[in-house]
């Protein structure tokens, strides 16, 4: 599907681990030592990580595109000149350990991103991304408005006032105000 | 209610309204401007700030205990001696004006605040006294743990590490968890 | 007056407390308790809440007005569209409560502020509001010059850079200085 | 090795992907969808997670204490009561990502860790550690110092004196100075 | 005077400007302006600068102990078996350059100061120091208190409960409040 | 040499010192040794302070230069109207004392300041300069982005995300890249 597709510019490695095994197999190989083609400790270094690239990435980047939707493309998308590893790792990690987990519903995750971006305030550019992420998994936009003002009580007025400006312009984007 | 008194320490200079009414009333005032007792601006004043008092204080008070139990009425009670106003701003704003709102509910607020101390690192006494707020309005301790964990993403692994730390010992205070 | 009239969005829910003592008093009724429309417990609710918001509100948007100038309505009339009920936040407890206290005078809160503001970094608008402010309550631009340099101490070089080309934007719209 | 192992706490799920794919060899599979061993998805999910863990867990096992030595292991046992998985991910991504990337060497990377914990100055347990560690892969006392005084100019004085105060502690508990 | 001794661990590299105007004279000048070496203007201003070098850590060295008294003697002393460098910038730039100005009064430098420090809520032992500090140059107690209670504002009510926390051992080592 | 020229708005008080010696030498002293007023240690001691008082300034302006190039002129610069004793301070504090210090090369300095910039996360004008800074004196491309992967770890993917962006721009600008 074309929306399953990964990013230009992120380098793919994998190869895909069950086409491999089949391969070891179609080899008739009756155990690993006496096979050469697994003998070579490199490929098995290039399954490890394939598997490992197959599983976070691929699960992180359709985690990443269900929760942030384009905004989150785009972030990997300017990573690509610069640091495409990086772009990795940001579907990897965030996305592909973290936001896939159990134990907290996206929502809940999304209310707690937005939180902690709008405290922080140096990360504008990540709080509308969120912002937007939150509208996608359920938040209304009175529940973020409700999460800024509460900021005001824990990092000041300042950064909610600058996380309101963030809502705004992504509120007003999607046509959910008009200014 | 035992439970529903105000913190020794606050000032209390509030007046009944509902008494200060029936007193003016008491005077057989037929207008305002025509009576003494009402004519004099320091009653005037004395009234608003009453019924300010009156409002806030009170809700923010019982929210305050309902949401953060004996931890936040400690931090009330610890401000008596050295800054007793900030202690009533604390119960007013935060809890009478914020966390009284509606729009969002208020195991979504801990969630949000948890994931906000969590991010900037520099409250850890306010965080441990919001793991237990989340506690008490009923996010399980895995949830916590998970807001925690998702914080690695957008603080970094320190931040990450010393809520895990705080909400350890919380947790093992509590008797969830023992160490 | 033009200059004290309320912010265009901030719904304005309050009740002149003096006019509705007035009609209590009216009613003829010599106790609280024996009169029908005093006994309904919403309209005292309501009584309370009008007080309330009279007095900070006005106060605040007196002092507002006062300290930050056009800058400051500018910040509330920002609101209107997104979050109401922050812009009245921030002209009751900021500005209704703590700009209006005594024991401080409101250039040494300036002061403060700037200072803040500038150390914390990452609150740009905000400081240039109170680089404003600071000039309209009677600092000179050399005193705030001087709380930016100092701030190089607190917060590092990148800090106070930054806050001077905050000031240097505030100084040149004001004609302070030419650039 | 002992010193190899991984820590107590961290639930190892993994499973050794030589000896599976040895088993699914020694079945005499001739290809995998055939094969009722693999037709499983759960082993399967199983597999990927194994080759998953197996890379990027050890290899940043193995860095971790590398870099960081009893003070690294320390803080993954500290996590295992209450977030196991905060414990793995602190392996997998900063040391079997990050930390085992080439491009910068290890040494670098520590004066680079040194100096963000410093500048941060919100997570003094962790500067200690990465104190440490500067120590362990061959930065100097003196070059530690160096970094510490020249973070007085990014992030102030009160930066450098607390991290001072940590190169203290840390430097005297390696007996590099007598206190 | 023995207030005025430097601190062990700060190497004394200074001359006393006197006696090198002593040596000057010993050249057979019996006043500066009649002596041609020295009637140069650039000389006088070398001779003013190498004042003001020497001047810079002892004008610096006064100051600390002017306004931070015992308290920023001991944060000296405590540098001097780990970085005594740091030390002298701090006794050079902070005291010797940037308090010594003209152009703001003390007492606003130290309400910036405390302001800043609040606000930042990562140097705890440096906003005691300057609590004290601010004590020292004619704040009261009650005015110090106002800052604090004003950052709730800024920086959000943990980082004014922190310093609330702050204030409070301070003036109760200093006796002004009993706890 | 044009390079070296002091910039406009910095007042320049400093003095050749060697014809300072020149005008020791025309009292008659033939050689600085046998010469009483200077043979004297502690006025050799005070003519090298004057020298590095006139040092810190002209040291610290060529270190500028040497390190930031232009873009670190171009700060001073824009400080002339606003604040140039800030300039000055730029100058002699961060570049005349820090970075003139021995004990860490510069490579290994700009390391440490890139990092700490990109994860304070509140001052991207310095993270630019500050990037550019580290190619001139010898980081890769390649390098400066492993530094700011590893911010992810401590101060999150958000600080990483937009300190990869000020790269991006920096190495579009110098054609290491095309964007």
């Amino acid at each position: 599907m074309e929306n399953d597709e990964t990013p230009v510019g992120i380098k793919r490695r994998d190869f895909i681990i069950s086409s491999f095994i089949l391969s070891a197999a179609s080899f008739g190989c009756l155990s690993l030592t006496s096979c050469q083609a697994f003998s070579d400790w490199a490929v098995a270094e290039e399954l490890t990580m394939s598997a490992d690239r197959n599983d976070r990435f691929e699960r992180g980047w359709k985690k990443l595109k269900e929760i942030d939707g384009d905004a989150g493309e785009k972030v990997i998308e300017a990573l690509k000149d610069i640091a495409p590893d990086l772009g990795r790792y940001t579907i990897e990690y965030p996305f592909g350990d973290v936001y896939s987990r159990e134990g907290l519903d996206v929502k809940s995750r999304e209310i707690a991103t937005v939180a902690a971006l709008a405290a922080m305030g140096n990360a504008q550019p990540q709080l509308k991304v969120h912002i937007g992420a939150a509208l996608n998994v359920g938040c209304s936009a009175q529940e973020i408005v409700e999460i800024i003002i509460q900021m005001s009580v824990y990092a000041g007025f300042p950064a909610a006032l600058n996380a309101a400006a963030a809502a705004k312009a992504v509120f007003s984007e999607r046509g959910i105000i008009n200014v």
